[in-house]
């Protein structure tokens, strides 16, 4: 039951939020709050436990786990004193972290990945493992003809050039290696044709993207609501203030757009129609890991009486990804195990920009989520 | 499929507000937002039509209906061109309007309570009548125990004292009359053991209690996603800034106390444990018929970290009650027409404090909409 | 005492909201609710009074006066009955609009401009005239040299191109008619060195710019109290979204970096040094005249703790407006009846910019404003 | 230049703040934010240094100081490095500290405080002694004929029984002990005529009361600009949501009425009339140290157009109170060593509900201090 959680960007606040967390489950030192497979619906189903989990991962950077665990303690993130309690496991986790590897082309750049994640697996007796990006959001790249097609895009990356972007790449040596693969931010990842042949080919599950931990989580419950009740959304207009790493990366106008568009077109797609209003972020480092959000919603009701709804948001973006980034790597193992393949849709529960699923209703995702792991958790006996 | 619907508080804002938009509805001179039997999943199911509405009903006040309407324009919550457009409607409706019946004992206010009902069905042909209060909250009434057994109130009701409040002696005559009863309002209406008796074996439905119009609306779907995400819900504190004549009739402490507990209880019943916090009610006259409330929320997420959100809405009362006043009128009435008799507790959907249902989360509610619609619609074939 | 008022944008939302309220001042329809020159500190003092007012304008668009009356009742901008009542003035203040000029060069159009002023003035028998611009905000214009010289300036009007803004050129053409001016718009106005030497040799004040009526007198209060209490704001991040014809224009990131940019400005003239954040404006066309702005302050007290202040501003930008250019008109004119020449920078308290001025508490602002009024008022006995 | 501070309430939170801060900003470990006398304007006159300061003080609780602050740290009020960096001066401010005396009467008690703090003046050779009270909000007191009068006072308090309640005895004995008596909190302190004829006849002077810290210093520039700008204010409603031992205690509906009302006339002395509403104080221990305050300001302007202005504060009161202590200590000893007794309305700067003033206006009352600040570092030569 042992199951791998081979984190890309493993050296960032959420993958460093999740792997201290995990050991201070563990060790019993915290409560699974923000865990969504220990709800009551869900708790019991055969899914990797929390102890089952061993960490590794890549990054590009060589910071050392215990200085952005002392980091994250000191700006709020983790507490103190589960930093302190932990520090004698972190020396292990931090064992497997490997530099990402260099090569003359791509291909030999995704071998490298794939060898370091199989030598993980093997040396850790690990049933499977499941490759997790929580590494910084990428600028939306040019589109490649390689993207459409396996053979074309094998051929480009045996080629010099960076045909797939580095969340691409690691989806690519994640399915090369056997192993589901998770992107938790917004960049590429497995969302190109080529990748989703690689995928089902080999058997393998993937998921994505987004992961929903703020402004978009109320918006997936508000939205419907609007729409439950027949009221007509005049004006959805949000601003995202965002600092951390993550906020710098996101003031890049290219990252920006990837996020700023997945954000408003859940509106069309629950509603029905577009309201007026954008979404703006904004980098403000003194806000640190800690982001906030406000919307203002204006609508009318009968008879065109208008109306407005606003609110603000306050959340610790590390703190809200951790949990879900354990909860996808359990249950994608589930599922891998049950042996499905392609992109898990009933994850959408999850993600701002979820494959293959449109229903942008949280409580109906909810519902899927739990069919998903009820059928995956009763293959496993 | 004429049906009427008998208004207790006939000239209050919310029944002006339904009787003018339903004239306007069905002159085609508005669109029907806000109606949630219009929306593309309910529509087309054989309820009574707009069309089909009658109205009359009682008050205690002798306001012209017209001035009334008059006033709701003036306020902003009725356009004015509307008002103008249906005024040559309006003197049916008012001629269909009684004021309160006297009586020497409750059984004799009831007496002429019913005939009042029978008397606007068979003038106008009705199939059935749903009676709905929309007076003005009530102070909670003192427990007797004659609430408790239909033959002790029968006896209570031919005596002189009044061991019925005015929602519950309302309920008592639709009973009597063979009509359905709807409470909107948060008063007492058909909620005491006597009265379901009489309903049940009557073989009448009915529902309530309380329209849930703004910030418990908001409550139902952000309680469930706190739940859903396994976020612990540390406090819940909203203010409400009420005017117009619910306002200052809430600023009555005794009413007052009975809606506040309605709205915390729910956050029990949808997180499985009462957070902190209170809700309050504040009566400011210049806010007129627009509604103000302002909520925040701290929550813990994974190890601890603190978070918040605040919210704050700005709606209008009558606005948000009416489109729902009519959908009652005509679901209850297919629910009569499909034999449905006691408690309704599938229009969980509607109501803040719903009779014989637990569940608070708005998305099940939903679901459980849905499917009565269905149900009563295909009966009626 | 009779005194012109000639507004640049005559037919636009916040020049009929100053006609229809003077007019209804005038008639004892409404109370003085917005003008600072009838608070007790102020009134009483020898300005010219609303009733001596008489107003005329151009404008580039030909929309009836009447009809846009009748378009700021139906957005709730002025109230219907006001419009009615004073339905008889109008035609009477329509008269006196003009079309702008037309000319071969900006001299010919500058030309027709003080010879529709003068023209006013002799038939109304005035004993001055304020010109004041309530147009639509300009883009920020291309520096020229012309600007710096008054010789090079009308040197430059001769010859064809458009060496001048429309609302310097209107600057211009006020001067070259003996008439102080005052703008109420970010545009480039007087401010540029070829008009302050023309308006001074001709002893005529002027003053703006940039009426300040919302955001930024918040921001005008707030930033002091954080000043005087020696608390640092780490960051002032704002949006701002507007409906209405000036929202339209301000989306235009031309006219929109001139009024974001003095925005900000403000605080590091207050504080003494330039928090994070920016200032955003978007347009959205649902909220019509009104506007909505929220703020989010981050300020760090003693030893570093980390607190926040939000607001939220719902306000209608006209009916802010219109008062102030009643104040100015009044006050502009006592200036120059006393014989004060040059910028007025104590009317910086009308302003979000103002002209000659760097104080930006309101506070001090006031003071100043308090002290020019007594002078001018007192200089006219 | 030696200038003690004693402390009523001394390990209370705002008392160990004050401290800690103090021993951290002498050691140069803290820049001395939110520290008023520190700024540009103040800073250089002969005030007493922050070096000068020497703590003691009363409580009747015994937590040791190390514990109050290290529990500070744990809450994020005080940063937990400087407690650190400090803990090696902490037991020379405990050793200053002593239990509330005992007696049969309270003139025994007041001897038993004013002895106390007589020793720890010859015993650190201070040149005096202010009294400051920062313990808890007490309950209002019955009003009692003793009150009114000095000699009345004396033979009542020489009685069993105890006609003053805490923080006036601790006034009654600072002014027996020679030493100035400030009121950091909204408790009855020296606000008695019997305790202002023993300042005057003493010549000492005294200061309060309830230090302004949160919402009501938000109010105090905000209610100034809608009256310069001539808005009518028609509601005023606020909701503050309070942790700690202050929220628990003002939960108390006593103590509640005292702070509330004093909340609400600073209203109507600025703008000249009581606009609706109320405020509420919730007690919510989940909140800690911090406070949050929202509150609805629903105002007219010109020709009567309704707008609205909505704020939220949060703030962590110990740290917005601490530095203001530390200022008020300077500026009274000051004032002392100048020469002035009585009220000290200047210092209306620092107060909710001030002594001998009503000018509430922030501004104005700015002026007023520094004012003050000149005048007694100047008499200090």
């Amino acid at each position: 039951m042992a199951t791998g959680v081979w984190l890309i960007g493993a050296r960032g606040s959420v993958a460093v939020t999740s792997v201290v967390g995990a050991l201070a489950l563990r060790a019993g030192l915290a409560e699974p709050t923000g865990c969504v497979c220990e709800l009551p619906a869900l708790r019991g189903l055969t899914l990797p436990g929390l102890g089952d989990l061993v960490f590794g991962g890549h990054d590009i950077v060589d910071t050392p786990l215990s200085k952005r665990a002392d980091e994250l303690a000191a700006a709020g993130v983790l507490p103190g004193r589960l930093v302190t309690a932990v520090a004698g496991d972190l020396p292990t986790v931090a064992e497997a972290l490997r530099p990402v590897p260099a090569g003359r082309c791509q291909s030999e750049i995704a071998d490298g990945i794939a060898a370091d994640i199989i030598a993980f697996r093997d040396r850790h007796h690990l049933d499977r493992v499941v490759v997790i990006n929580v590494a910084s959001t990428e600028a939306v790249p040019v589109p490649r003809s390689a993207h459409a097609d396996l053979a074309a895009l094998r051929a480009a990356l045996a080629r010099p050039g960076a045909p797939l972007p580095p969340s691409s790449l690691a989806a690519y040596a994640a399915f090369t290696a056997g192993c589901p693969f998770v992107d938790f931010t917004p960049s590429t990842g497995a969302r190109l044709p080529a990748l989703h042949e690689l995928a089902t080919s080999s058997g393998l599950p993937y998921a994505g993207n987004d992961g929903k931990t703020g402004e978009t989580l109320v918006k997936s419950v508000l939205a419907p609501m609007f729409a439950m009740r027949n009221l007509t959304v005049r004006t959805w207009s949000g601003t995202n203030l965002l600092g951390g790493g993550d906020g710098a990366n996101l003031a890049d106008p290219a990252a920006n757009a990837a996020k700023t568009a997945s954000k408003q077109r859940l509106l069309a797609e629950i509603l029905g129609y577009q309201p007026q209003g954008t979404t703006r972020i904004e980098y403000v480092d003194d806000i640190g890991d800690f982001k906030t959000a406000w919307d203002l919603i204006t609508f009318t009701g009968f008879l065109g009486t208008s109306m407005r709804l606003e609110f603000s948001w306050h959340g610790c973006d590390s703190a809200l990804a951790a949990p879900l980034v354990l909860d996808l790597a359990r249950i994608t193992a589930a599922a891998h195990r049950a042996g499905l393949s392609g992109p898990l849709a009933d994850l959408a529960f999850f993600f701002k920009d979820p494959l293959g699923a449109t229903d942008h209703s949280l409580a109906e995702q909810w519902a899927a989520l739990c069919g998903l792991v009820r059928r995956v958790g009763a293959a496993s006996r």
